[in-house]
């Protein structure tokens, strides 16, 4: 039965996916053919045309002197990563390990900048020995890179990652102002600036990395960022003595996860970046502005697909026991920085829009915790046991953050479709 | 310095690891040695001893006809599960992958249970093939169970896991009452016990299982708990036709994590155990009494030590930037069912107890997350780059349910000392 929600918010409805004859179509077919082709459950897949479209729609949106890098971190299926290197122009890594997969993948070196508050010191020497960019978050790491370029005969390429006087409004996580462990302050980069300029033989400067929060829904929080990130980057170049070519804004463009999210609109953050460029090209002339996006790039493009085990009715409340949940799929199940636990958009995949009789349904793992839940007490189609949970806007920070060896369940499927 | 913070509540004294000339010692050694034994940060070290001495204590408190179990979900490390087979009475496992460590560990499948939600059918012929014991949780399970049987053999070993119609006040995770994908529900149970009688040659009832909560610490609750439990026991097994040999009460024993907690009193539960032996004496002479614990076996006994690679003061603010963080230690960072997060008691384990000044220290991981935190603006004293510090109440629920993958970082080690 459908109840009167409509006073409820809901869900944005998850129309990048096309529906045929009942089945949600991932990577051009039914979600019952490609559980079929990947011959287990649970998997994630990861939708090429979703993906490609949406750089598509990014490019068109913003100036073409911006450049469009991808930050792994959100999505490190070597895969993925390849097919993104080839339509994005730089890759952004947080780890030696992430360095090789993007380097594996066939990422440029010279378009791979790698972010991190820990570096180790043989990350940094192995970035070093890739030809990568380095976002330095501290004091410690120059004497270490500049080591490193002594010892292999390279220039250690950095840009200085700084922790601004400023925060993202309405972001979802808070990166920058404040006392943080990311970046270097505002206040000590005069002092870097001069160190760098010191040992310019083995220290190439190339510019700055500012990173204000991520997953924000609201355009002109963003381009507020935007602006005074530009702002700061002009008055640290002007410490610089050396020019700014590289000046990364960050990203922070949200997804809608929960009811109520609406999805961001690029008009305003388009025409906003196509100001700055037009600064830019007066008051900083070689620099080339990057915007660094994880979630925005592929979250939207990817399916969580687990299959009902079990439908209990426990006290009149329906449970969908589902194969998979919390160990591959922490954010959905309400445990990854969440206060309060909301749903993802979910469906069952193989009874999607064709009216058949709903009811109120809770999908859990097959997890001994309560905290292992996908779906609590939404409105679902009948579901049976054979059926296919999907869970939507999973592309992002879903298989990679997830614990998966939790309770010795077996590993879940990653497809690229 | 250290401020004034009396009136502030406080972790209880991590005085189950012994300290030598400001070392922590962990498996009889300094965690300096330990360290460089291990060969690399960061790790999780479970003390043995500690492990032993546990157990004793339970034994000492309890009623000797009191079995005790393992929960090895707690800790699925095969040498802990090993160690812990040869000092329990029984092992519970919650998935195929564990009841394989579990085997393989040498634990007697007599003394195994199986239980969880949304059990596999290959899981479940596994269970009857391996001969350990099934708490089912579900109808469906028996047909698969009885197919199985009849194919193999052998009998299928069962117990009906029911979710009784109240719940442990003060449970820190609530696994009974109300609705819940956990069980039988207590209406159906009778019936369940009808359908077992009938095929009574293939499925072979040996009784309950209940298990109301999780990570309590309040004695009084426990004890109304288990007082309810086998209220219940008693009422279903007047429904059953067979005798009821095995009784699980369930655990719910909780180690204190967040300043203000306080050590579980085990007195006030060993004496309300003991009625209930004697009870059962009387009321099921057949019955064994089992108490199911995981984190309380284990919890205490661990210690996950990460090395601090950077020491950056932001506005004023120290952080102590460590190798290791969220995606080894998912719980110590706050995301992991708090609601709120609470520092985990922390050490800098090569500056412990000889006077050193303080200072307010925040610890954070390597990752490129604010989440990424294993202190907040704690008192330690002031640490240096390749100091170690130390998460104590570590020894469960860490290493196997934290997102490993994320970011790209190295595997943490495990070890047994």
């Amino acid at each position: 039965m459908t109840t009167t929600l409509a006073a409820r918010p809901v869900h944005v409805p998850m129309d990048q996916f096309a529906v045929r004859d009942g089945e949600l179509i991932v990577g051009g077919m039914t979600l019952t053919r490609l559980a079929a082709q990947v011959g287990r459950t649970p998997f994630y897949a990861y939708d090429r045309g979703l993906l490609r479209a949406r750089v598509a729609e990014l490019r068109a949106a913003l100036p073409h002197e911006v450049k469009l890098h991808f930050a792994m971190k959100a999505n490190p299926m070597p895969a993925v990563v390849g097919l993104m290197a080839g339509l994005v122009d730089g890759i952004d890594v947080a780890s030696a390990g992430e360095l090789k997969v993007a380097l594996d993948a066939g990422a440029d070196p010279a378009e791979v900048s790698f972010a991190g508050p820990g570096k180790r010191d043989p990350e940094l020497v192995q970035a070093v020995a890739a030809g990568v960019l380095v976002n330095v978050e501290s004091a410690r790491e120059l004497p270490v890179l500049a080591a490193a370029a002594r010892a292999l005969g390279v220039p250690a390429r950095l840009a200085l990652r700084v922790n601004p006087d400023f925060e993202l409004k309405g972001s979802g996580m808070k990166m920058g102002g404040g006392p943080k462990q990311f970046g270097v302050d505002t206040e000590y980069v005069p002092q870097l600036l001069r160190d760098i300029a010191a040992d310019s033989g083995h220290l190439r400067f190339e510019g700055f990395h500012l990173f204000s929060g991520s997953q924000n829904l609201r355009a002109e929080s963003i381009c507020e960022a935007q602006r005074q990130s530009y702002e700061l980057a002009l008055r640290l170049a002007g410490e610089a003595k050396l020019p700014v070519r590289f000046l990364n804004l960050g990203g922070g463009f949200g997804i809608p996860y929960f009811p109520g999210d609406a999805r961001l609109d690029l008009a305003p953050i388009g025409a906003n970046l196509a100001a700055l460029v037009e600064r830019a090209r007066r008051e900083m002339p070689q620099v080339h502005l990057v915007v660094e996006l994880g979630r925005y790039l592929v979250g939207e493009a990817g399916v969580y697909v687990t299959r009902i085990v079990d439908r209990k009715v426990s006290r009149g409340q329906v449970f969908l026991v589902a194969d998979g949940g919390l160990h591959h799929h922490l954010a959905a199940s309400g445990n990854f920085g969440q206060v309060v636990r909301k749903n993802y958009p979910v469906a069952i995949g193989n009874r999607v829009g064709i009216g058949a009789p709903t009811e109120p349904s809770s999908i859990v793992g097959p997890l001994c915790t309560p905290l292992d839940i996908l779906a609590d007490r939404m409105d679902l189609p009948v579901a049976e046991v054979g059926d296919l949970a999907v869970v939507f806007q999973s592309g992002a920070y879903g298989a990679s953050a997830s614990p998966h060896g939790f309770l010795g369940h077996p590993l879940c499927a990653e497809v690229l479709v």
